[in-house]
């Protein structure tokens, strides 16, 4: 038996969820796989267009291991340069297009982009993002993606266009395959952007696991209906990007949306599945029950019970899951129970919002002491960080060692987030990660916020937390105190507001700013930013606003 | 990038089916798991029953590696033994209860067995092929499963009952997790079980992606009902043993079954999933519609297209698929179009009878000319062998590295079975592996029948090959010449067959016996098969037989 403990030639091909594309053209060759305004493509054109468009990136000099961003929406563009990109044997790195030109340069250079596929909207922030890209660099070359855009764009900078790349390539290109189950395939950013950029690494391994136990999870069927209201810059679509290919489902894309977008496309194309943060449910809240059911996966905040109830009243069936995009996708689930449907509406709401139990891909999911390491009392009180174990688990930080090793210790990986452990062996996030607020979806970092109010002449001390809004989640709000601003009038709120806004992504501009003498310390001199979460919440909702 | 190409502490833990187990325990844990007469346990009760049970596996002395086999029917223990004796770190042996006491003697003897779980109806069987063990060999610990039996049993050879064990087993276990992805897990023996057992070993990490795979194939949703109408003993439930706990099932056992009792066992059940070779769908074809649909999955010989639309006119929605004992369960599929659903039945049936394509998990299928291993033309008329390649083929065959390096080669494991490629990239077999005879959903070895045959004092000549039967798929059919028998009158054909009898398990011996003055041979004396088997099919269908 000793000996037959390894791999051979026929059983050590790698994991990799590339295959799923150059088979959906044969099983699905003539559904659906992307429709967009009026552009529908079938699974064999796909195919053929990411074959094609791989081999002109191979043209460009991209070679295995290469980094390819993309900054675009979700646009058929961006699903096929998954594939396309990865299958020219590049890294595929899509950008959150929320971020500033300055977030985006520091992106770039970190990442070490060879190429960058830019949408038209993003013209300028690119050009910005280049030109702030130091001169010993070396710069990225650029393919413009005209998608809807105007007929003629200024071409200045571009190598060529995304059309004109498909368009020439060679359709028996034959695409590279991972050597090794580690070979790397994805690069997501995650919060922490400025000043230190964790890029998260996937392998293809990773990744297969990822796609497909998140396919079983959600129970999806064979040729579903997907919505794209999920950014797919989103850890892939919490890996969804690569699963739906499995099951030859029809992605339906959307530039950008709303309620009433969303409504319609869901009529129009019978929609069976989507993904959203809350605030995407937020959104769905105003409209009218549906004809036929939706099932919509939410994750990244736990959702509030009135939403999850308003949702499922008007005819979605709503599924939560938890993830990070150091897990590629979904790894905890609330998975349902049965007898949970005879409970009463907000009982149930209650216990959906639980983030739930491990899915089958992961090994171990549990709550421990940080110090100790050891669980903590399965009671529902007592709190713990979540520590996660499993096939899914990123490779690391890209040239960051030492925050990868700071997570991944003692055979765990240390997500920061704070929850407990149910008696039924559920779990529930209590509080997360301590420097993270989540805002519509986007995770930013209080530290990265702190640090550009601490570049005021006039601020003393600043601390940022996450104020409860009911649209959003929570949006960011500051607590400042001031010092002698050399002579000249202090600064107002609004006028601290209007300092961060040129130095912040939109979404990361505080929208509430508290200016206090002193703020609440610890007897060691640290900011108590539980007494500010407190404060912040007893202020209640901000004055609510829209996307 | 280079540097982060390892795996880690984190995402490195092996890929393994057991841990199914434990999770179903949280989340369905007041749900019924196995079904059986009048018991029915909880998947809570279950994976307590497994780790008791485990746990008293290795008080017996049972480690690591250490093959353990289990001789008994679809009873719930059967089921429990796939979890509970891996668990305990041993490797599942289940041996198909069809074979004579002499096969499994072999087994017993080839695969070193160090414990033998056996259900009562087998006791004389075990007794007969323990006491045809050489006495120099190292005799298997014995276990009684009482099951439905009478309450007083023999206890001789028997160092314990089952449930004993079970009931004074330890709950919690700290079940023996597997050290690496190519920890051995089941060992299965397929045809050519006499002369050269042929022991195929599964590591965890195939079988976790081929239970996950064969999911995600047929779109088994959560908490299916599934009847057990495939024997455990095939591929451990074509991998579904395991898959059924990732999906928290019912399992709805049944001892032995026919029309009537499958029947029933739908009604009472709702059952909604089942499997069986095409010789299931036989049985099931004299029944009355269906009140609800019930999801077949059919492998083993391409379906019969009467047969198929006498299934699917009762309500029943088949699956084709196809695996070997070397794939740990289905590697291709009839993936259905949705188009196809517009076409008249006939045709439908046509399309549904071929194999298909790769399921999802797999990286890579073809039918290539042996010789050269050149692929075939897509012309769905060159036929070639079917080659496979993925992370769920078999880890090799038991101590026998020859046989293993004849079929593993070129990066492909070599089917043996002979198959043409449609243009639309389906794959449909055409021949099987020259040797092999499906009877009833078993491979039997027509070189195996030939030895015996050979036996006979007065056989000159033997030459078996499959005779198409309406019931059984095909029935082994010999072609003898005789030779002068030393004096003695000749043997008449029902002689040949009694010959057979004592010699082979029932299903192996001849059905039909043709004595012939000489058998028809190339040029260079090879017996052609080909010849005969045009012969037996003219010969039509032997006399209907039945279970």
């Amino acid at each position: 038996m000793e000996s037959l403990r390894n791999p051979n030639g026929a059983n050590s091909s790698p994991l990799t969820p590339l295959g799923f594309l150059e088979r959906a053209a044969t099983v699905y060759a003539d559904s659906p796989a992307l429709v967009y305004n009026d552009l529908t493509y079938t699974w064999s054109d796909t195919f053929r267009r990411c074959l094609q468009l791989a081999s002109s990136i191979s043209r460009l000099g991209i070679v295995k291991g290469d980094v390819v961003s993309v900054l675009a929406p979700n646009i058929p563009a961006t699903y096929e340069l998954h594939f396309a990109a990865t299958m020219a044997g590049a890294v595929i790195n899509t950008i959150n297009t929320r971020l500033d030109a300055r977030t985006v340069s520091i992106l770039l250079r970190h990442s070490e982009s060879k190429l960058v596929f830019v949408d038209y909207q993003l013209i300028r922030a690119i050009q910005e993002a280049i030109s702030l890209l130091p001169g010993v660099c070396a710069h990225p070359q650029l393919v413009l993606i005209t998608d809807d855009g105007p007929p003629s764009l200024p071409m200045d900078h571009f190598v060529d266009t995304y059309e004109r790349m498909v368009e020439s390539g060679d359709n028996c290109f034959d695409w590279v395959r991972p050597e090794s189950d580690w070979d790397p395939l994805t690069l997501n950013y995650t919060s922490g952007t400025t000043s230190s950029p964790k890029g998260v690494v996937h392998s293809h391994r990773g990744t297969f696991i990822v796609a497909v136990d998140s396919l079983l999870e959600w129970g999806v069927p064979k040729q579903p209906v997907c919505l794209w209201t999920l950014p797919m810059f989103h850890a892939n679509g919490w890996s969804y990007v690569w699963g739906m290919a499995a099951v030859g489902a029809t992605n339906v894309c959307l530039r950008k949306f709303d309620a009433s977008a969303m409504y319609s496309a869901i009529r129009n194309h019978k929609v069976t599945h989507m993904c959203g943060a809350p605030v995407v449910l937020n959104m769905l809240s105003t409209g009218k029950k549906l004809d036929h059911t939706v099932n919509i996966m939410t994750a990244g905040a736990p959702p509030p019970a009135a939403v999850l109830l308003r949702t499922e009243s008007l005819g979605f069936e709503v599924t939560h899951g938890y993830g990070l995009t150091e897990t590629g996708g979904l790894v905890i689930a609330c998975s349902w129970k049965r007898e949970w449907n005879l409970l009463p509406a907000t009982d149930r709401a209650r216990l959906k919002a639980r983030q739930g139990v491990r899915t089958i891909g992961m090994t171990a999911v549990d709550v421990v002491d940080p110090d100790s390491g050891v669980s903590v009392s399965r009671d529902g009180l007592t709190q713990g960080e979540i520590v996660l174990r499993g096939g899914c688990l990123m490779l690391g930080y890209l040239k960051d060692p030492e925050s990868t090793s700071k997570c991944i210790r003692n055979r765990w990986f240390y997500t920061g987030d704070v929850g407990v452990m149910h008696p039924d062996g559920y779990l529930e996030i209590k509080d997360r990660s301590k420097d993270v607020i989540i805002s519509g979806g986007e995770n930013l970092s209080s530290v990265e916020v702190e640090s550009v109010l601490y570049s005021h002449p006039a601020v003393n001390e600043a601390a940022v937390v996450g104020r409860p809004d009911e649209f959003w989640g929570e949006t960011p709000c500051a607590f400042v105190s001031l010092k002698d601003n050399g002579g000249k009038p202090l600064p107002t709120a609004e006028e601290i507001m209007g300092f961060c806004k040129g130095k912040l992504p939109g979404y990361m501009v505080p929208k509430s700013v508290v200016l206090k003498e002193e703020l609440p310390k610890t007897s060691t001199g640290k900011i108590q930013k539980y007494v500010l979460r407190e404060i912040a919440k007893s202020m209640g909702f901000a004055v609510k606003s829209r996307i």
